[in-house]
Order: structure tokens, then sequence, then C-alpha cells
């Protein structure tokens, strides 16, 4: 009970700070978890688990990819300071390195972004029963897309991400879930031995974060 | 800090205890909160406060609704209990009160739902940084829609209600923000005076939820 009044109060106190706009915030440098992806006009579902770096900026991606009720599984490791990918095939132990020259984006809410809302999903009423987040929209310069950002008011963790073009009908969500804050394996961001050997194709395979994504 | 160990501890405890399959809950008798409404095939979206009463069957709608454009205010009382239902509108002082006999549903899982998953909106690393939550899945016998939704595990709030039909390509989303349980002013479930002389239509207006919601 003492917990819950604590509890209330702080989150009382804290949303009562808030009477200020909120501020574009970054989410903390070592976060695991998963992403339901859906890209509206290609049918595409899938789950992704991430493992994000922004100290070293490299992120894991383990993909599970439903496209026209084909499944695909795929496992990428993105080094953006080396500038290399790896696609790695761990059922015959293969690996495809490819140059990769996104630059960094941490996970945050950009400088230029609008506050739109603060809202809270479930209710305040009880504890554990709801969480307070903010939206914000704006536009991507290249290539012109909108977007739409849910991110925790509290830790500021990617809560739902649109990026969305209502002239060419494209749509790409993401939902994140079950987040964790550090990474419990940093080995997950060293490519497994049998990549030791593979060396960067020409054709550079990745050329964006959201390439890797599917 | 003591209460935040103590809410992370029974935060763990309640985790824990869940080993177990989460089972088909209802929702508190008294909420009020929003819900962002989507209809994908009709363009449709729009902002719906309601205030739900469960005791005496009854639920008022204040719609702020988007479509083509165009932005349309509608306040729908509906009285299950009574078969009646009220489109109010405040501006001139009038009323259309009409039949409505759809069964009263709760907010609830229903019985024969499949259990999903679980899964954190965020994380519960830290406290007020996540929202444990269920997501279910079933089918509407009639008009036989599928349906997914994704309701809070503690207080058994709804978080997000899909119907669709693939084969109609039809999508009705709800997304659930700002609850609070309780009903502010109960008063909101009483047909303004100016409702007093108006005779129900002949011709049934509203004939389920779904047709109040827009």
């Amino acid at each position: 009970m003492q917990a819950y009044l604590l509890f209330s109060i702080s989150l009382c106190l804290a949303v009562g700070s808030l009477a200020e706009r909120p501020h574009p915030c970054k989410s903390p440098p070592l976060v695991e978890g998963s992403m339901a992806l859906t890209i509206l006009k290609e049918k595409t579902f899938g789950v992704e688990k991430f493992s994000y770096d922004a100290f070293e900026e490299r992120v894991h991606l383990r993909l599970l990819l439903d496209q026209d009720n084909h499944t695909t599984y795929r496992d990428t490791l993105l080094l953006y300071k080396e500038g290399i990918a790896y696609q790695i095939f761990r059922h015959n132990q293969t690996c495809e390195k490819v140059h990769f020259k996104d630059p960094w984006k941490p996970m945050e809410i950009p400088r230029d972004a609008k506050f739109q809302s603060q809202v809270i999903i479930g209710s305040l009423s009880a504890p554990a029963e709801g969480l307070l987040v903010n939206n914000w929209s704006g536009t991507v310069a290249e290539p012109h897309d909108d977007y739409l950002l849910t991110f925790t008011e509290f830790g500021c963790l990617p809560v739902h991400a649109w990026w969305y073009n209502i002239e060419r009908q494209t749509l790409l969500s993401l939902s994140f879930f079950d987040m964790v804050l550090g990474v419990e394996d940093p080995e997950v961001f060293n490519p497994p031995s049998f990549c030791d050997k593979a060396e960067p194709g020409n054709d550079a395979a990745l050329t964006s974060f959201f390439d890797a994504l599917i």
C-alpha cells in the first residue's frame, strides 16, 4: 500500500511537472527488444528482435518475416562505424558481408519533430495499468515521408513508429514491445567466426536501415 | 527508492505468478476515456470520447469524425436496457430518439477468444516505462469478422481492438487512451431536457454499437 501511494504520488508529481511541453528525447544507449513490422503496400508482416548499441553504433536484427504467405528468417548485423553489414545464415554457416553507408541514426525524437499530444495507454487510475506516452510528427527530408512517433514519457522508449506517404500510398509501421534496458550478451554484435573470411561484395546490398529491416 | 524497489518486486512477483496462461477478463464497470477510430476502407478517422456504465448498461459517445476531409461532431447516448438511443444536437438543442435493439456487450475478452501472447509495451526495466498487455484473437459469429484484442494484464482495460475481414478488405481499428476508472459526472447518461419530447422514430437508425460509433 505504501509502495502504491509513493508510486502514485511520484507519478502525479512527475505528470504535474510536465505542464510544460515535452522536449524531444533520446532512447537509452543499450536496448534489446522486439518490434512488429508492417509494410502495407507489400502486405509484409514480420517480427524483428533487435539489439541496439548507441555507444558503438551497431544494431543486430533477427527477422521472422511473413510476406505473401511465405516465411523468411533473416539475421542482420549493422556496424555503422565500420560501414559494414553482415547477412548471417546460421543454418549453413555462411555470411554475406556488404558495404553499408547509412549514417548512424539513434533511437530518438528528431529535434525538429512537432509535439502532437501526451496520452495514457490504459489508465493511471491504478499502478501498472497505464503508460504515459508522447506523440510526435514530422517529415523525413529523403524520401519525403511523413512520420508519427510514439515514445514513452519516462525512459524515452519507442512504442510505435509510422512512416507514410499518402501520395505513394506507402506505410511502414513498427510497434515496439518487450524492451529491456542493457544488452544481455554483447557477443551479439560480433559476427560469428564463420564470417571471418567473407569479403565485402562490390554491389552494396544494404543502403539504409530500412532496407536492412526487410 | 523504497517505492521503486517495492514496486519492482511486486511487479516481478505479479509477472512471475503469470506463468500460467491469462484468462479472458472483463473491464471495470465504470470507465471513461478516449478512442482513436480508423475505418480503413471508408478512409474514416475519428476520436471518440466515451463514458461506459456496465451496471446500468449505457454508453455515451462524443465523436469528432474526419471523413473524406469533412469533419463531423456527433453526440450519442445508448441506453441498452431501455432499447433506446439518442442522437443529441446541442448546437440547436434538438434530439433524435431511435429504437436500439443491440444486446448489451460489455468491454471484455470473449470467453471463446484465443490467447495469443503476453507482451510489454515499452519496458519493465524501470517503473512507469512499460505496460504489460495480453493479445487475444477470435471470430465474431455475425458479420463473421476476425478480431484482435489487446487488453492490459492488470485492470483488464482495452488498449487496441481490430475487427477485420480479409475477403471484404475491411478493417475497423480502435486505439484506447486516457482512461479513468469511474464516471466523473453520471449526468452524462441522462438525455438533456430538450430531448424530453422526442419520440422514437419508426425507422430504427441505430442497429448496433458499431453503427453508433460512426
